[in-house]
């Protein structure tokens, strides 16, 4: 049975947040939610008669501020962070394999795919992963910040992400050209960046890309450790 | 088992677009396209893995173009429309009680549910509903032109849509304010418009708008009812 979640986009940053569902219909869990459309997301789960169990992150983003501090002050959800991204609040930090449980029978498995920073992980549920910002539709995340590593990134889409079933939906962190899903399989086999690339080849296309910095990373990283909360508060 | 659709969306025109997706992963249908995003759906399907059976439009839209007849002519899928609303090229002309069906065991009901134009209609499947214009989360299409009523709107909502059990998620044909999806029991409770109101009432306050005319609304009417394609062409 193909179950999707409700994908949610926040023009500004273009990042998703995604609602799942519980196949019972009474609880829900949201990946990186956008600081200001804390109500909005509150009131989808609202309207869909759901309670929020958990607010997950992929990783500590650079580029927007989370509303997870604000939705967990609000419902009561847990917030669940990777260990390794320096999100002291939060009251579950998950590795590699952790397994989140939520409505009657959810299971999302957690994958540590270091790479776009060293802590990202990959969020597994139903046929669907969420990736973060370590594999995008047609591309991936930048590597050269926050810990970040193009020999790191490799791996965990060719030796983790790229083990998942072809039919697997992919779930990005964003997406700048109006691109919404797509497959394991499909990545497999034409992602720009990643697709029949060595390791080396990779790191040098990486290497060569020479982003700018984004413009809110020395306020978005650690207002992010902190869950968007401000700090001292 | 919630099974939700792949929702798109056009900036420019906040139109949302929805893939459904067959569960035996062979085939989908897609709803109300916009036609400057043509090859972006053709590339969802395609990492999808999915062969387009239909192509679906709720009503002739007076404010974006569709890319139905394009799809159609690239892909060989049927397109399927409301038989009230002069779109003459389209192989299937669908009325209220009619069953669309796809992969091995989808079924798509059409509810006629004139109002913000005369022949709209809204699609149900597995506890989805896309109402087009006719409702929108925490509101309704306008009833001003194109043979419009609100006399016709009110007994379409009230009659047939708030008829469709209480969790049976809402999809709109478009929103304003970052919304994505509502359930037809949180819009009989709240929907500013339509929720605890006479028809008399609802159609004072609908006559009151004085709404602008939408600026594309003389290229776009006889565009889609010529599925998007230029006459005679």
């Amino acid at each position: 049975m193909n179950v999707n979640p409700v994908q949610l986009f926040d023009v500004d940053s273009s990042t998703f947040s995604y609602i799942l569902v519980a196949d019972d219909n009474t609880s829900a869990v949201i990946i990186d939610p956008v600081e200001r459309h804390w109500q909005r997301d509150l009131a989808h789960l609202e309207r869909l008669g759901l309670k929020l169990a958990y607010v997950l992150e992929t990783h500590a983003h650079a580029d927007h501020v989370t509303s997870a501090g604000k939705l967990v002050d609000v419902t009561g959800a847990r917030a669940a962070v990777p260990s390794g991204c320096g999100i002291m609040p939060a009251e579950v930090q998950l590795k590699d394999g952790d397994v989140i449980r939520f409505g009657a029978d959810e299971r999302i498995e957690v994958l540590h795919t270091p790479g776009h920073t060293a802590g990202s992980v990959s969020y597994v549920w139903r046929g669907n992963v969420f990736t973060g910002d370590t594999l995008l539709i047609d591309g991936c995340g930048r590597t050269d910040f926050q810990s970040g590593s193009s020999q790191a990134l490799y791996d965990s889409v060719i030796g983790k992400l790229f083990a998942l079933p072809d039919t697997t939906r992919v779930w990005p962190g964003h997406d700048y050209k109006g691109q919404s899903v797509s497959t394991i399989g499909w990545e497999k086999r034409h992602n720009a960046r990643l697709a029949n690339r060595s390791k080396e080849d990779f790191g040098a296309l990486m290497a060569a890309l020479k982003l700018p910095k984004p413009i809110l990373m020395d306020i978005a990283i650690p207002a992010n450790q902190n869950l968007g909360l401000p700090h001292g508060a």
